[in-house]
């Protein structure tokens, strides 16, 4: 009996995974898309590869979202599935797993499902390949085995049979007897795997997941109004414990615990701290590093002019457009290296964000500065990352009259402004950290994201102001081992991402390469002008498209752990690419550093 | 509006966690009784501690399985009441936490319950403490808050009130507006936590849980006999996916995943690797180390005598009854300190042990020996541990002829034999660990049990065989950080602790100071023969009942990261004082290292 391994299973590059499971004595794998999107091997090498290791390619997965869906859009997904079935013969798979939809735009038809996936498995046929239809525990129609199996087997197709699969199986508890009545020629394919039971019992949760209040789900508040309303008197207390808060260093912890609470009272109308100062936008994002040089030549590459010096420091001002990045030498900073270490926001009230600030609780900041220098509110966020509240620039002069003008040539004008940052909080603070921008800073906070790392699984999660002026990407780890180990980012806004990169490519920059792998991939879900893919591969421009409107990105290689990214949005998208962050960390692991 | 958290939401020991709550600015705490069992201060300098940190002692908590019980189960209950009550007087606490029982012998009466929490508020006015009775969310018969206040109110006692937790009734999905009714002053206490929604939906459970077959708790190999009986000739595919799959390095990943595979195929009939050959006991442990003195002085003070020396290593075997300790002062292994390094296996059939543990994948050491050795075959766990396959000395020698016996004093007689060994596995490994010992051990594996450690929840999870001979407590730390924090540990059967602990401290040992309040909660839980207690509490020795008998163990201090646990077990107890982990581990972290 063979044996086979998703490639999902194991962590790595493709390369890295595909040697594991030969060395472990797999017979084969099954090719999990992202790994293959991601991987700088072409198909046909990924094929010899195997080949040499003296694996097969027992299935390529999945292709989603295919069946039980209006014409027009079904023609799309053929359209899709034709680019695929050529991608397989070329990597050499004869499989393919087909997934129940999970699109809002199928409908409820098992005769329009079987019809559609006939007609699939006529397509795939010509390609020599099999679909393997395998029900989905959360699919939106079809979500248990013997429902898949009914609409293969009313489909009636040789090239078209069942996945099975004993998660999706046993975690929807379905006798699993009924797969006896299945012929076996038509089980094309068997995946395996175990879990816990139960999943989670309300005991388990309170164990492990309990948080602070503003941190999970539930309206605390809400309740806290009820019992005051009942005429309660005594203290409001934490009772919370989970695995993080269990290892967390007590002294944060508990201030954490009590900015939570201060919150919590003053959405119940039990304590008025000032009131929040929301941010304007960014006045300047302060690099520090053990050397200029790096990141001058990227800066120059980029078009920004150093166009001052601080009268006291060892600082210089770049700009380019409303974008100002600080260039900090300072000795005291050169052992951790090239990092991100403060953010200057435009604040109507700087004074007001930073009495706000203190009453949450948030560390304010010694001014260590020079006498003559203009007086700087700021704090430190729960990463350590300094925040320094910034007013206009007035009469009184402002952060900007410590710096004075240098001799430059203009600036290039292909970059606005900073268009948001992205920092990578250490593992004990990452719901902290989104509570802190909430509370502390007025900003709102979008949902908790999962990306995929090749090396594990990250969190991200985005805070910012109402018209999206200030934006910041809060992202962590899987495990505390990589509290530092993965990049920050500033993101610079451009109206036009291929002049830009084009500009910088000119002048010398490097970008970040990615793998072709992940224009096939384009090229199978969007249909695009003349010319104008080649032109996004041959840049390494990445390509997000949502019902708000298309985003186009891409990326410099990084210095220390600082990497920088041109953005171009267009029709209101309001994302950060969280389908483009797989190929961008693969291609991050496979392009190393830039200085 | 005063504020107040729980000493169990922050990390670290009782003086670092009221330190921490001081410090960010709260009212007041709740103690959690395991931190006073825990702490090193008596009840008087708890108090004193807050007192100077400007805390007050809002609640104690909790009091568990108290009412609705047969009346002989409520007197006892009632006596270990008032030795709480009495604790909380000199702790200065006026508030204790009554949670609704979860004991099996409670009955669904609520005028039981409240004419015993009537009686039992009745004893507490005695001590000017009230009693705040709250509805676990997981309860035998009382789970909501509002049935808890029905009791509440039935009982009518100016000493008893309510608790609310916002968890336990969020989490029910209760209505809250039913709060209002609840007259103020008789809601004694409110406890806040936010939790995540939804707590696990089949998607998440898909993403983050997925684990190996065999590690989990679906019946994978029934499923698969079902596919094998429709006829399915295909590979057997793992497609598995979870936080620490995606972090642990491929190459071991994929020979886990594959050995749980070769369990699976053996399961269903598709494979006959080697039966298991299960070991009949432990022919030694042996510990590896850059000075042989400390524990030379331990083994010694334990009673153990030098007995042999390896002909061709420096290795010394020290014994006491069937009990063998190996301490190896080889060069190669000093960088890594004192640690337990290879374990002997007696096996009734060592080539056969060796062969089933190569079929499943087990690394097969290189046979590092002289000339003259025994043949000795070994596999390493995946921890690293050393698996040596022993068998009976016969005429042609077998292990112990490796050994020139040296004069000694001969050893005491209170160690019988090895009872269990414990080792830390890599955070990484801990699943993977349980199904080695199980597939290529033919060992039995218990369930895992989560266990609060000071600064993280450790799990830990036995392995045995069916006689108790061989027991091995695997436990993993909560975070890859943790690796190499924890220590292992040779527990010693005994048949009298205390003889052999006084033994021990007059041959000049030094036994782990245990807290004096963990025996004030002793006495409040067990009744106790004259002097009996006060003997326990001398020498450090921790006791747990459980209905199939006790268990007495005491332990040493560590050298490097190893420590001896001496152990009595009576009337068939099988368990490993799990009760007393948390005790044990925060004397550890207070007591450091002897060497």
């Amino acid at each position: 009996m063979r044996t086979s391994i998703a490639t999902v299973s194991l962590s790595g590059s493709l390369t890295e995974k595909l040697t594991a499971a030969a060395r472990a004595g797999f017979d084969g794998v099954e090719i999990f898309e992202n790994d293959l999107l991601t991987a700088v091997l072409t198909p046909e090498e990924v094929r010899a590869r195997c080949a040499d290791l003296g694996l097969t390619v027992d299935l390529y997965q999945p292709l989603r979202d295919i069946e039980a869906v209006p014409a027009d859009l079904f023609a799309r997904n053929l359209r899709r599935a034709r680019h695929k079935f050529a991608l397989m013969r070329r990597l050499g798979a004869d499989t393919v797993l087909v997934c129940s939809s999970v699109d809002p735009a199928a409908v409820d038809d098992d005769a329009l499902a079987a019809e559609q996936l006939r007609e699939l498995a006529d397509v795939a046929d010509d390609f020599g390949i099999r679909v393997a239809y395998e029900a989905l525990a959360w699919g939106r129609h079809v979500s248990t085995y013997d429902h898949a199996w009914r609409i293969v087997e009313a489909a009636a197709h040789p090239a078209l049979g069942t996945c099975l699969d004993s998660f999706h199986i046993l975690s929807r508890g379905s006798d699993p007897r009924g797969i006896e009545d299945i012929p076996g020629e038509k089980i094309f394919f068997l995946q395996l795997a175990d879990a816990p039971l139960p999943a989670m019992d309300v005991l388990q949760w309170s164990r492990h997941h309990r948080c602070f209040p503003g941190q999970g789900g539930f309206d605390v508040a809400g309740l806290v109004r009820h019992v005051l309303r009942a005429g309660y008197t005594g203290p409001l207390s934490l009772e919370v414990f989970n695995d993080v808060v269990r290892q967390a260093e007590a002294g944060p912890a508990a201030v954490d615990a009590r900015r939570s609470l201060l919150m919590l009272q003053e959405e119940v109308g039990a304590a008025e701290p000032p009131a929040p100062v929301v941010p304007t936008g960014f006045a300047f994002a302060e690099l520090v590093t053990p050397d200029a040089q790096p990141l001058a030549g990227l800066l120059d590459a980029l078009g920004f002019a150093r166009a001052a010096r601080h009268r006291s420091k060892p600082v210089d001002l770049w700009q380019q457009g409303e974008a100002r990045i600080l260039v900090n030498t300072g000795a005291a900073v050169r052992r951790d290296g090239t990092r991100l270490a403060a953010v200057g926001l435009e604040s109507p009230d700087p004074a007001g964000a930073a009495a706000r600030a203190e009453a949450l609780l948030a560390p304010v900041l010694p001014r260590r500065r020079a006498p003559e220098d203009a007086p700087l509110d700021a704090v430190a966020a729960p990463d350590g990352t300094e925040l320094f509240f910034c007013g206009a620039p007035g009469p009184d002069g402002g952060w900007r009259s410590d710096f004075a003008d240098v001799a430059h040539t203009p600036a290039a004008t292909a970059v606005r402004h900073i268009d948001h940052l992205a920092l990578t909080q250490p593992w004990h603070h990452f719901d902290e950290a989104a509570l802190f921008h909430r509370g502390v800073l007025g900003l709102l906070a979008g949902e908790s994201v999962d990306v995929a790392d090749p090396y594990g699984l990250l969190r991200s999660r985005a805070v910012g102001n109402a018209d999206g002026s200030v934006r910041i990407a809060l992202g962590v780890g899987a495990a505390p081992t990589d509290d530092t180990a993965h990049p920050q980012h500033i993101a610079l806004a451009t109206d036009d991402v291929v002049a830009a990169a084009r500009r910088f490519r000119a002048a010398g920059g490097r970008l970040l390469p990615i793998p072709a792998n992940y224009y096939e991939d384009l090229a199978a879900r969007h249909e695009f002008a003349d010319g104008e893919l080649e032109t996004y591969r041959d840049l390494g421009i990445l390509y997000d498209r949502d019902d708000r409107g298309v985003l186009r990105h891409c990326y410099t290689l990084t210095v220390g752990r600082v990497f920088f990214e041109i953005v171009q949005r267009d029709g209101g998208h309001r994302g950060y690419g969280a389908r483009d962050a797989p190929v961008r960390l693969a291609a991050q692991h496979t392009a190393g550093t830039a200085g």
